[in-house]
């Protein structure tokens, strides 16, 4: 597959994961408003979130090999996986199709009267952070270890779902339904990034607080994701 | 297979998406009543509309493909997938199907005393709509935005799903769940259509408002699905 | 395979129904109390009821078919799928299989303080009913009028998804799958039964109400899977 | 497969399970306070516990079985699929991988101001418990029945969907989603255990109330497991 197509592939898949992910967060999760059960809560952002991959998986992973994620990425190149020639191609693409996916939310979301982003508000515009900007109020600590621990186990059901010994096909469902967990597990503590170009799409639109704290969700998910890498690298024993 | 049977499997599906999409609704949304979890709001709604397509294209897809949707048709006609000439009966079934699960669901609806459909409220019988229609007060623009974007989404994961690189058998699932992203995204914005036919079946039953707005309802969604279309036929080198 | 292995998984099967679905009902849904969010609602027990079905046809399915449903068994005997001399040993099996379910269920739920069947409830102890026994007080001829189109529909998403066109393998996904979705319609209906061996296992044990309207759904699942079975006769051609 | 990386395997599987699901339940059941739909209740904490079966499975089952829990390796010890030399080192791998989860969850949770676990509430921390300590105030001849019950139908789900008949693949879908099922049906008699390293993960964190039940943790699986596996030894003639 030439290298256009893959990361035309990425662009998609990205965007997609924003546009649906973010997009549910920012759309449907407070539908009603506070205390109304119609919205669709963090569990229904879950799900969302997951099946923008398990779709875009099935979809487009026969094209890119669907990550979608520049810790994905620096993930699956340190489980001797992906080429780390392509690493930044596939980061600007991801980042790009992101970018693209929160700037159309942003025009969607203007459209109802009353929008607005608060820049100081935790989780406004489905923004990652920890500290005041954290959903729950959680320490940057807590927001460093949780976003690394799941980035970790992220990328080795990423590479494990998709090891020659896995049974084939399913792996955009399993990696899908990991991300469905994470978020299941997460979003109090950071709104759940484990993805620095998910981070990246909606802070360039949310203003001043997310972006201040955009570096730990580029640091902490790609420190994972090599973590995850490298452990699942001896596990599945990948060179054999 | 014998276009009276694919335009049978056509009819029962499009039946099935309207009866369990808007079923659920228009009779288990808001079980309850206002404020009660009990009932299984947007995350419900949004589950049901993707199962009935997953369930439905598990048993029918091998006999009519398994669109159900009249912006499926033409965008999979604009990528290279459908014979032009197929359209229009396979629309025409769509909708008879459609309408009918619309009748029935209002026969089963009205068996509950005090049931009634206001004209003019968003979203009454699971209408789309935008402006004063539209579930959260969203603009004309932001519906058609959404319409359009979300109904070229769904088709490009269709034909990357199905592509013959694509893991063989898994489609549906695909398939169903990005129609329940879909609507975890945009329920508040249009109710979420992205079927022709869907919007139809519950118009034609619901008085002037969703009546006056449907048309949108069909501009966007196939505006939307021939975009996706000739997106993944260059991706996807359909013709290779 | 023998005959008395297919009884033994089938009584297995309708238990697991019958503990899952209507053990999720009676033991979660409303979990905290009236209008507390934490309990699944209707959402939960439908998925369960999925659930059930799913994890039972992948478990026991090689084995008996994996019906757990009388209704189905007709269903599948006038689809041309199962001899009709087993149909009476295969429904015995069922209900036997419920009934120690909704034994056991009354078991535990009685384990806690407070626990009450009040014969003359909507819905109590997770029983299906029409008229003042409806949870959303629905007419018996809508009640009738659902439980019929859904089981057919139920049916023919067996029939379809069990083709040998169809993907193999899927069929539970695809099955289970559709009774939840059959939930997420219905239960504010008749509090949904489709299946008369699930109807019966919980009016054996929540007394005069359920029991003197339990006919119902005897005859409209029956009929429904009649119906189904008929229809997908034709448009599968099962005999070519 | 060497026994060193099967260990690292169920290692890291319990450590997800626990982390999943347990970290779901702390950190995402109730957000927003008591009343607040945004949190994901018990539909999603069941939904995460199935998740981490049904990911780790894919990614890790095929070094080691995908076990992650003492009472599932019983049971298929008794079943006849599992060596009785490998129960110790698998039941002390599970256990380590647990707590570690546990001991990481502890820290995360921390990093919100006013976090505490109070020993003697029902539930704190995701422990399980009876009498007091059951969420719903379940006696302990209800908690132990369920728990039997509940494994037992879990290992007879495991063991038929990995049957040399069951479609081959699909086995984590079906018992990652029967632990949701199990979750759907029981978190309000015990908090769902039905598995003891999961009980002790939390246990050992928690204080005295939930140490003092947890011999009921241990005690009620394992007896499920085995009847569990020695039911289906004779209905799927594991031997032929």
């Amino acid at each position: 597959m030439g290298m256009s197509k893959r990361l035309t592939a990425e662009f998609i898949g990205t965007f997609w994961l924003v546009l649906g992910g973010c997009g549910s967060a920012v759309l449907a999760a407070n539908f009603g408003g506070p205390g109304n059960p119609l919205g669709i809560g963090l569990l229904g952002v879950s799900l969302a979130f997951g099946l923008t991959v398990l779709t875009g998986a099935y979809a487009l992973g026969h094209i890119s090999g669907g990550h979608f994620n520049p810790a994905v990425s620096f993930g699956l190149w340190a489980g001797g996986r992906f080429d780390g020639r392509d690493l930044l191609p596939y980061i600007v693409a991801q980042v790009a199709g992101g970018a693209l996916a929160g700037f159309i939310l942003l025009q969607v979301a203007s459209g109802q009267n009353g929008f607005a982003i608060d820049p100081t508000a935790a989780g406004t515009f489905a923004t990652n952070g920890y500290g005041a900007m954290s959903p729950g109020g959680y320490s940057v600590v807590a927001a460093a270890l949780i976003e690394i621990v799941l980035t970790a186990m992220f990328v080795i059901v990423i590479m494990g779902a998709t090891h020659a010994r896995a049974p084939a096909g399913f792996a955009p469902i399993a990696i899908g339904l990991a991300l469905t967990l994470i978020h299941l597990i997460s979003i109090p503590v950071t709104n759940t990034s484990v993805n620095p170009a998910r981070s990246t799409a909606v802070a360039l639109f949310a203003g001043s607080g997310a972006l201040s704290q955009l570096w730990l969700f580029w640091v902490a998910p790609i420190i994972g994701g090599l973590i995850g890498g490298a452990i699942y690298r001896q596990l599945g024993q990948d060179k054999a």
